[in-house]
């Protein structure tokens, strides 16, 4: 059995071998989509596919490119949110935003390669060697509908047109579980479709997903008003500000607090359904219900 | 056998089905991909599966996800390339571009979308269970390779980068391959693979899609200096005042004509391979090289 910094090394060299190599006339192109794609994220939504394939008994690398595929689509809704038109941020992670180094036309194409190198990584023959065919298609469709209009695209529509609109609850928790949850969900559904898993597995996998996805934006609110701009690497107070909703603002900090509990309760709870050991996927819960950033 | 009327009244109605039906939060963002998907465009790529996969003598119905997965790859590239920070456009096909109706962000979501829905409805459970799931992952992976960094966005990105600088014909000849002739080849490709076409067809039909698709190109920039912008709904002579390259600025329009005249002699040639009715396929390269606008 694997250890985190194991998984993550896997990750950081198949996502490295999956962009072209050689000599490209538009290495510019790949040189931007390089720069966003090994950012030195922390690989979560990737992990989540590896782990949810060991789970089930199978051999993690049969997973790779799924848990790829799924970090370049969480990568390429990353520059694209980063443009002017969108939120407009000139850094992410402390480096210049993709757009600032490499210009708004070569960002937005950069983006959308990512998107399609995702889909061809998890169609290629290798991997569907590997894996089958109608699980690779599984797999695929998968990410696809997460992906797209009513996933984490939609999610995003919500997100702008509620700005500055003291949006309800219920609006929130539909973004979030658009824009956040629906990738987390598809990264864990593909692994225990990649795994073998059965339906009901299947199933607990995404409720696992949903409630850590939740509990993550719940965190992301508490720690915008409980911790130090130092702490979050980016400003504190900056969702009241702009008069956006938040769990905070709508339930106060002691219900988020519990709601995250009872959240990660929930997720470690889904996994009674796996037979193999499930440590690893509590402690992920766990820790990202106590972060500090 | 079909006309080109029934494929295309085949293409709308399943374009137009294959969005998400019903009330949704995320209205806008569907409604600004229908406006771009059902805008009246000549459809070439989708016609081209639906024609190869009847030539393969399959039922062209199997070839619908495939087909509008094209067009809606085509759709989203042209919804970003009219974007300020790409070809900044304000109408396409005389109407006002995405971004006008919608805003930057939801037009740049949009896009992001329909290619995440092409995928989608290629991989879905209803196109697999008609054309296997091997055919489907062999078809959905040709699409993403033409349509990504080496394909028809590594084409955009060349286009970009020769800008004011007078390219020379072996950049134009690449920039054309990938940012036009690729998804053309997607497309043919495609509606052998569900037609269950043999290696030797697939690559015939690439070489027909390679052929005309340049073919199309060099008429593009003949029409430029030759039509009036009234045949053309757009200004003529833009390129020459843009000192961008054409085929007509490095060979002269005599030799242009010569040369649309034997990648038209090719494209029919190519289809030799097939022992099914070319007739339609020999027709509409015939007036794809005799086109006026």
């Amino acid at each position: 059995m694997m250890n985190i910094k194991d998984y993550c090394n896997l990750i950081e060299t198949a996502l490295i071998n999956s962009l072209p190599q050689g000599e490209y006339r538009e290495k510019t192109l790949i040189d931007s989509m390089e720069y966003s794609l090994m950012c030195g994220g922390k690989r979560i939504r990737p992990l989540l596919t590896l782990m949810f394939c060991e789970l089930c008994g199978e051999d993690v690398k049969k997973a790779l490119p799924y848990a790829c595929a799924v970090e370049m689509i969480h990568t390429y809704s990353l520059i694209h949110d980063d443009m002017p038109c969108m939120d407009d941020d000139d850094y992410r992670r402390g480096k210049l935003s993709n757009h600032k180094v490499f210009g708004e036309d070569i960002a937005t194409l950069s983006g959308d390669a990512l998107q399609s190198l995702a889909f061809e990584i998890m169609l290629s023959e290798k991997a569907c060697l590997s894996v089958s065919p109608d699980r690779a298609v599984k797999a695929a469709h998968t990410l696809a509908k997460y992906s797209g209009a009513l996933g984490m695209v939609g999610g995003q529509v919500i997100d702008i047109e509620s700005e500055g609109k003291n949006a309800p609850l219920e609006v929130l928790k539909e973004m979030d579980e658009k824009k956040t949850a629906a990738l987390i969900k598809a990264a864990c559904e593909m692994g225990c479709i990649v795994g073998k898993a059965d339906d009901e597995q299947i199933i607990a996998a995404s409720k696992y997903a949903h409630s850590i996805g939740l509990a993550f934006q719940i965190m992301d609110d508490i720690l915008d008003v409980t911790s130090t701009s130092e702490q979050l690497g980016k400003p504190v107070g900056s969702d009241s500000e702009n008069s956006k909703s938040t769990y905070v603002s709508l339930l106060g900090i002691d219900k988020c607090k519990e709601l995250v509990d009872s959240l990660t309760k929930d997720a470690i709870d889904a996994l009674s359904v796996f037979s193999g050991d499930t440590k690893p996927l509590i402690e992920l819960a766990l820790d990202l219900a106590q972060r500090k950033n």
